[in-house]
């Protein structure tokens, strides 16, 4: 098969899906979902508007619906079941883990996320609202209902019994530890599952469990989960309340995939996408509004920066040819400073660095600028030298930019630390303010030397 | 203890650390290193100089400096392999998993490697050799040689028999699933271990395997790994060449981290941070030198998209006022630009939009960009209005950054997926080429109107 080949396959996946909805016709839509390789509903069903997702979810059974859900992307599935009749909603979530169930609802208004637990069945309803309540990131937000504990008092006998009797829901729970408790819920010990091969049948498992479990508390922290697995090196564990009862498991993997999706985010943050992952499928209102939100604070603080220019405008009009250059050092400024940013937010999030080092970061900026913005302030003037054979032309704009670089990189590496001192989320605020004060002094060093040098 | 305490305490690891190395006290080093959390190693050691690192890996035995290296970071961990002695650096990876000496050489320069590896264990080295021979990011390359694997002819008992004989070696193994392998080691069969548990002692494993195990080819892409466990959830998958040897495992956990790795250094790529992280604490003169690299194609660039200032003096001098906006619209269209870019570089990671639906994003950038065009336009209309009284400066800076706002969100969310098309690396080349092409319009746009609308 050629690549377009290939491509008018892909596109027709979607448009044969659209053309089935606005025909009505179920039996076919339900046969050609079923074509679709799994690892491509992802991308199929992004395509569609949010009407016919919905429409393809009301459509299914509830178990059907559930598994589409659980290997779409989660604000793909979240939108899904924002879109799905409260009643349809509840039966589907039902159908999911309690966890995933309580990440979905938490993508919700309050008010949709009640309207279908209210719907739920209580028991089910109960479980993803009690892990709704935990803090996202947090482990109790993170933790899992799906595991095995059994009392300290159980022989191996006992437990194998019971783990052949619930092989078929047991058969989901990837099971690699058991946790036990003691009469009150308590952790006490915890086993490897296969160790019960090597143990004679009437043993306690009292007696063979390793009775100092590693735990997490249910208020840990992503950044405690991340240290906590990075020195322990197990899948799964376990997590207690304060007063030390058993209340879940949180995974390894579960841990990294927040992070991974937290990273993510905060990248996107940089460029100005807040409020989460941007879908292309989302309402045009919605994307605008968000985009904006962000823009209009920065064109504000633009013009601000730019007012500079209105100070000097007789110096600008005496050299015009300074304007040539003044996007130049602006917008060389703002990379050399956005380098700067980009490592400072990997230290932290690495926690390599820690906010209060700022003076360390500071040292080590300084010395990379001051050699690129030499590097830059020559190229710059150079260029200016052979386009206007003026000495003191080269002379300002190179000076000033390599000043500027030097001004850029200790900002963009600090301010990261400061805000993040101050609580302020680095990613959305790091660049603008950046590129506010970069601006500025790159601005106020070309117009003011150039007073000074260029016209006489 | 208050943050200040926390903080003094904080750097006082490395400055005590940093004291000791100079002292030469050995002794004493070995005590305060022991003292450090297994968690905060990382940060301490990031703030040494890659001497003093290299001296502490040197005097700790090679198992000692082989547990230090797994809890690194692995670019911290590799740089200080490549400051070792290659006799010491031998014996030290001599010590790791074959996958993770694998990584940590993979980071060394081909020449490094090959005096480490000629230095090691034959056998050491040999198993390291191979695992560095796959494609970076392949299952061959991510697969770790610690699985079981037993032939179809055993029975339960003599696999639960082997289990009990090597539990020490086997306990570091993580074992799930157990690989069932004929005469010619190809892979026919798994099991999760647990079912050992229900079987009786005589009964042949190929009686009761799984004889449709899923696996991977040696090959298979990392986008292929991802949706394979996006599919299967499990896990680990048997690595298999293409004739269906058992080569290896590859686990799910490795994946998501070889995943969170790539997008973490693609994010720092569009920030002009190009290969591969910086660390603070590398050399000056390299980390310089990298950042430049990506600086001195931007500066070149940007001197040909403000070249065409240069083209339109007489304008600029006529309408001095219009030089205070040029560098607004310049920056406020990268601006909206790079949200487009974040999004399309997004939905290409998680493979909702496949590079050749440029169209399909067009029409989705076009509808924002016209909204947000309109309303960042009559803003800066406004402001000009307000501040020169001039309805016709209003007009051509308003309408100029309304249009190019269009334009950048055309060209930030469609210049990805062509990029990627055209196999240059998008988080590269998308940021330079969306300011050079929107600076440019930008630049044209404020001075051509200017020059029919305002200048008569």
């Amino acid at each position: 098969m050629t690549t377009e080949d290939q491509e008018i396959k892909d596109v027709k996946h979607w448009e044969g899906l659209s053309t089935l909805i606005s025909e009505d016709d179920v039996a076919q839509l339900k046969v050609a979902l079923e074509e679709i390789p799994e690892e491509e509903l992802d991308r199929v069903l992004y395509h569609l508007s949010s009407e016919e997702r919905a429409f393809i979810a009301s459509i299914l059974d509830p178990e059907d619906a559930a598994d589409l859900l659980e290997v779409l992307n989660e604000n793909l599935a979240a939108e899904i079941v924002a879109d799905l009749d409260p009643e349809d909603a509840a039966d589907v979530l039902e159908n999911l883990d309690s966890d995933e169930a309580a990440d979905l609802l938490a993508e919700l208004s309050e008010e949709e996320a009640q309207d279908i637990l209210g719907r739920m069945e209580p028991d089910e309803a109960k479980a993803a609202r009690e892990l709704g309540t935990y803090e996202e990131g947090t482990a109790g937000s993170l933790m899992i209902n799906e595991y095995l504990s059994y009392p300290s008092s159980w022989s191996s006998l006992e437990i194998i019994e019971d783990f052949k009797k619930n092989a078929e829901e047991y058969e989901y729970y990837n099971v690699q530890y058991i946790y036990v408790i003691d009469e009150n819920s308590d952790l006490v010990g915890i086993l490897r599952l296969r160790e019960l091969l090597f143990r004679k049948n009437s043993e306690l498992v009292r007696n063979f469990m390793n009775s100092e479990p590693k735990s997490v508390r249910v208020g840990a922290s992503l950044e405690e989960l991340e240290d906590f697995f990075d020195v322990n090196f197990i899948l799964a564990a376990p997590v207690i309340s304060n007063e030390g009862k058993l209340l879940g498991v949180v995974r390894r993997a579960d841990v990294e995939e927040e992070l991974g999706d937290k990273i993510s985010e905060e990248h996107l943050r940089t460029q100005g996408i807040v409020g989460g992952d941007e879908l292309r499928s989302m309402p045009i209102l919605k994307r605008s509004g968000r985009r904006i939100s962000w823009l209009s604070v920065n064109i504000v603080l633009n013009m601000i920066s730019a007012s500079v220019i209105a100070l000097y405008q007789d110096t600008l009009e005496a050299a015009i040819t300074l304007a040539v250059f003044l996007p130049i050092i602006s917008d060389m400024s703002g990379c050399s400073g956005n380098q700067a940013v980009a490592v400072s937010m990997r230290e932290l999030s690495l926690g390599l660095v820690k906010p209060f080092e700022t003076y360390w970061v500071w040292i080590r900026e300084v010395s990379v600028g001051l050699i690129n913005g030499v590097i830059l302030g020559i190229l710059v003037s150079l260029a200016a030298y052979l386009w206007q054979g003026d000495f003191y032309l080269g002379l300002v704009v190179g000076l000033s930019l390599c000043i500027n670089t030097v001004i850029a990189v200790s900002i963009g590496g600090t301010v990261p630390l400061i805000l993040k001192r101050f609580n302020v989320d680095p990613a959305i605020a790091s660049g603008p303010l950046l590129t506010t004060i970069t601006d500025m002094s790159g601005f106020l060093l070309v117009l003011s030397l150039a007073d000074k040098l260029l016209i006489r």
